[in-house]
């Protein structure tokens, strides 16, 4: 491997996932709704889980059209999640991604309808009416997708979350929050570009392995990067989480050990992938992605 | 037909639909936000939706195991369109099903959370992981609910809604917003309980027409009922639309003319039916619920 190799490979895939999501996200939805929800998701993001689905249908010698649609879903799930975790009565957040957050530019209403039409569509993207994608697999996906971005997985670490500003909370509820909250749409990124594939049930395991390992360094990053970056390289409002008094892996573990762990997550990601004996060369670029980022 | 086999129906069907959302619905979801979700659905609600399911499921000879879980699914992608409503931003509404609304319960994060983990949960409710419904059926199912719940249908229709009131509309423009914003899911309800069965192209075609005629003669009623009966029996505020200086059928087309208009659409449901050549008779029944309610 090499850096060009894997900047060329990053550069491709996001021009086609951002194709994909140009293409399956309407503008004519009515009276301002499709611009909303294409203001919130196309021209912005790190695209990582789309990356993740796309990588991993690559190692499972997948599908490439259903793998397509699925990063596509996976990322307006997360795109939802930010608008609706943006608003007044959530984080009360002006800027993501450089840009003033939807409801800043639309109004709460537009943003909170933006959301719910977001969440609708990734299941419809994933239920192709052309025959591109099987009912088999159809099905297997939305499963994926709707236990990851549910009361067990993505909304219900928003609700620990929700609940834990300004408590100290411990490292086990930390995690239990991460793994859901952020952890659990990553895993099922990995999980959906799997199925889009055929492998075996200990190479799926390996790659679960690898998603959880992976999701919860994103998160430690993320904590890390919060008070090490500048608003202006994160495209969003540094100092945040602390200002706000929420627990985090550098306030629970201090920013050394918070570092290390970090570190440790990649050595977990990396050796789950040797397991899984998959040619999976483009996850271990993307779990060193997601420890050296800088934003 | 008796009132008597009416009510017997209704009435186990309802035991049946009631005992599948307390299943369904999880009590162990994350501090408060299990809570908040079965405050949002169960114990209320007229429950049309599931019994349009059940009755086109009946209909279709169909899978009641499926039709069980898409009369929970369509339940909660209504339940929930009905918390993000209420919110301050939207509709701004304390009452309720005669109680008080989630965001008043629980506070406006969780309402928002809520809506949004119901809507995931649908979505998981339609892909049960224990083979009791078919891949194709649950691809089919989530395809239904997503386009009804999305842009092009529910969300769809309550951006028009936003975008209109205190505006004169045309019938016309009205009629849009409302096939949209509830006539979609009500449709999709019948669309989702005739595909648990097997039935031919031109049954279908008769049976989304009926789905089209209730839906448009359902908020016709909403409208009537607004304006001739009082909070107490509604179970949410009474006259709220014309408060708002929201367009309804009463002030575009006059309460007469409205009542009218809807009797010509129940006429349309019963036509539909009797073409479809099905055995519909509680499809039938709930055509003359629609129109007969006094909530």
């Amino acid at each position: 491997m090499t850096n060009e190799d894997l900047d060329r490979w990053v550069r491709e895939e996001l021009r086609s996932i951002e194709q994909a999501l140009d293409r399956l996200v309407p503008a004519d939805a009515p009276v301002g709704l499709g611009q909303a929800m294409r203001y919130a998701v196309l021209d912005g993001g790190k695209r990582l889980r789309p990356l993740l689905v796309r990588a991993a249908c690559d190692a499972s010698l997948g599908h490439a059209e259903a793998a397509t649609r699925a990063a596509v879903a996976v990322e307006l799930i997360h795109a939802y999640s930010l608008v609706h975790d943006d608003m007044p009565c959530m984080d009360d957040d002006a800027l993501r991604r450089g840009k003033p957050t939807v409801h800043v530019q639309y109004g709460e209403a537009q943003a909170m309808l933006a959301g719910d039409a977001m969440q609708a569509l990734a299941f419809e993207v994933l239920t192709p009416e052309d025959g591109s994608v099987s009912p088999e697999l159809q099905a297997r996906l939305v499963g994926l997708l709707a236990r990851a971005a549910g009361h067990a997985g993505m909304a219900g670490g928003q609700a620990i979350d929700l609940a834990s500003v300004g408590k100290p909370l411990s490292e086990t509820v930390l995690r239990d929050m991460h793994r859901r909250k952020t952890g659990a749409l990553l895993q099922a990124s990995v999980l959906m570009g799997a199925a889009c594939g055929t492998i075996s049930a200990p190479a799926w395991q390996a790659l679960s392995e690898y998603g959880a390992a992976i999701g919860l360094a994103f998160q430690v990053m993320d904590d890390i990067l919060d008070v090490t970056q500048v608003s202006e390289v994160l495209g969003k409002t540094a100092g945040k989480d602390m200002d706000a008094n929420k627990p985090t892996y550098v306030s629970v573990l201090g920013l050394d050990s918070a570092l290390a762990y970090a570190r440790a997550l990649h050595e977990q990601a990396l050796k789950a992938l040797e397991r899984s004996g998959l040619p999976a060369k483009h996850l271990g670029w993307l779990a060193d992605l997601v420890v050296d980022r800088e934003h």
